[in-house]
């Protein structure tokens, strides 16, 4: 198991978005592959995603070719029985990797049309243009790009000792990099800082980046950081957590490996949360 | 001159921001601090950008408080006249560098108001709650938050060789590094290869990241990264550049210091582009 959602193997292919006639004979070609997604979960048959199907429909979005000739799509799926868990196929590996990554493309797509049916901008209905990448006011004329919301995720570290929150509608004995969303106006960086500072009490100087991952639930983007702390005494926000903790080097260790001796543990190697923690042992 | 808006003397406070009396008592202070905003550009008067104010309106955002004393607010301006365009602002340093950045912060979260006064879910109004820092919608309850939009901006580079592109719509003899929104489910590093390759049709192999920066027009996260070519042959899209270019070191150093033969520059060092060209020299 490795970092979910980082090797897509779809080609966008913008180009083709204003292409109204390609893409509707891409849709209506039995090779073109449709993905149909309800909330957080996709439609799966006998271990595929991609599905038969007899055209399809004006509605979804195009995301893009694979091996520059199958066209994928996504929709929106009307049979929720059918369906399993994003999360649970990442985390069960239910999936090839590049299968599971391309749906953090479709999900956030397919959410985001289901939520901005309506202009923000005046309050009239929207519609699909350019193959489902944007929205376009029928009144106002204003035009709306999907959102794409940026987190920051770090490792906090003081001398071999490493800051980890838990909040407590995770699963047991589990703790986390902290994390929150970015804020309008701000750097990644003054984020780690401000959010460290908002959650623990903990103060921090220097910040360097580690890695990004998408994360479709619905559309974050998480920016993974190591933040170098410059206090020691915690004081949680408890809306955001339910505990705080320094652990020592080798604590940590065991908890990444599941081998924590009070059965503790850090994340999944899926989540950014993990390579964070990972990285900040190493560097 | 250096690298703008990222020197925020705000402390965001956001305990505050669900205490409606505290965020009264602030608004109707003569202390607090107002900030006006008319599209891209901001209320000065005297070389001041905090106004004289008889009481701040229930509208006004919180932005927070400087030495954990003086609360500033922003609000949109009635006034055209009176405003100054914060890019000349920032350019010309008419402003301490605080205020500057603190200005990223106002106008990222005035513009956002302004553009979301309706409920993209159901077209129905939406207020403003928590001190002006998200949105309610009053008929199907849904919450809405700020925008920010990540953009990732690269200093492609090879054998000494450094990839600058050019739009139209800039001043003459201007390049700068290339740059793209980046689109839903991917990562910072997809998205830099990605981009480079629809504008200029040069492959990337390694990216690395430099810095970030807000840049308020409207509510841009700037990804600043360098980037490892690995082909030479441009062909732009002629959508996005007028023209794209590899650069001697040489050449690139005097572009940046404005002292380029034939009068080229890359970028103000305001702007971050200068600052991944400038890292792109020396990593």
């Amino acid at each position: 198991m490795t970092l979910a959602f980082v090797n897509s193997p779809i080609d966008r292919r913008s180009d083709l978005r204003p292409q109204g006639t390609t893409i509707a004979a891409m849709k209506s070609d039995p090779a073109s592959r449709l993905v149909r997604i309800w909330g957080d979960a996709v439609e799966m048959r006998n271990a595929h995603l991609h599905l038969d199907h007899d055209g399809i429909s004006d509605r979804a979005v195009f995301l893009g070719k694979t091996n520059n000739k199958i066209a994928w799509f996504a929709d929106a799926s009307d049979s929720e029985p059918d369906c399993v868990s994003i999360r649970t196929i990442m985390v069960d590996g239910l999936l090839p990797d590049g299968e599971i990554s391309l749906l953090a493309q479709a999900r956030s797509l397919v959410s985001w049309h289901q939520r901005h049916q309506f202009c923000a901008n005046c309050g009239a209905g929207t519609v699909s243009i350019d193959a489902g990448t944007r929205r376009k006011c029928e009144s106002c004329g204003a035009e709306h790009f999907p959102r794409t919301d940026p987190v920051v995720i770090m490792a906090v570290r003081k001398n071999d000792m490493h800051l980890l929150g838990r909040q407590a509608s995770w699963p047991p004995n589990m703790f986390s990099a902290l994390a929150g969303f970015m804020e309008p106006g701000e750097t990644i960086e003054q984020a780690v800082r401000r959010e460290v500072l908002e959650e623990t009490q903990i103060t921090v100087s220097d910040v360097s980046y580690v890695a990004s991952q998408p994360w479709p639930f619905p559309a974050n983007l998480m920016i993974g950081m190591i933040a170098e702390a410059t206090s020691d005494a915690i004081k949680i926000d408890p809306d955001e957590l339910e505990t705080a903790k320094w652990f020592s080097r080798d604590e940590l260790v065991h908890m990444l490996e599941g081998t924590h001796h009070d059965g503790l543990w850090a994340s999944r190697p899926q989540a950014i949360a993990h390579t964070v923690l990972t990285a900040a042992l190493k560097r």
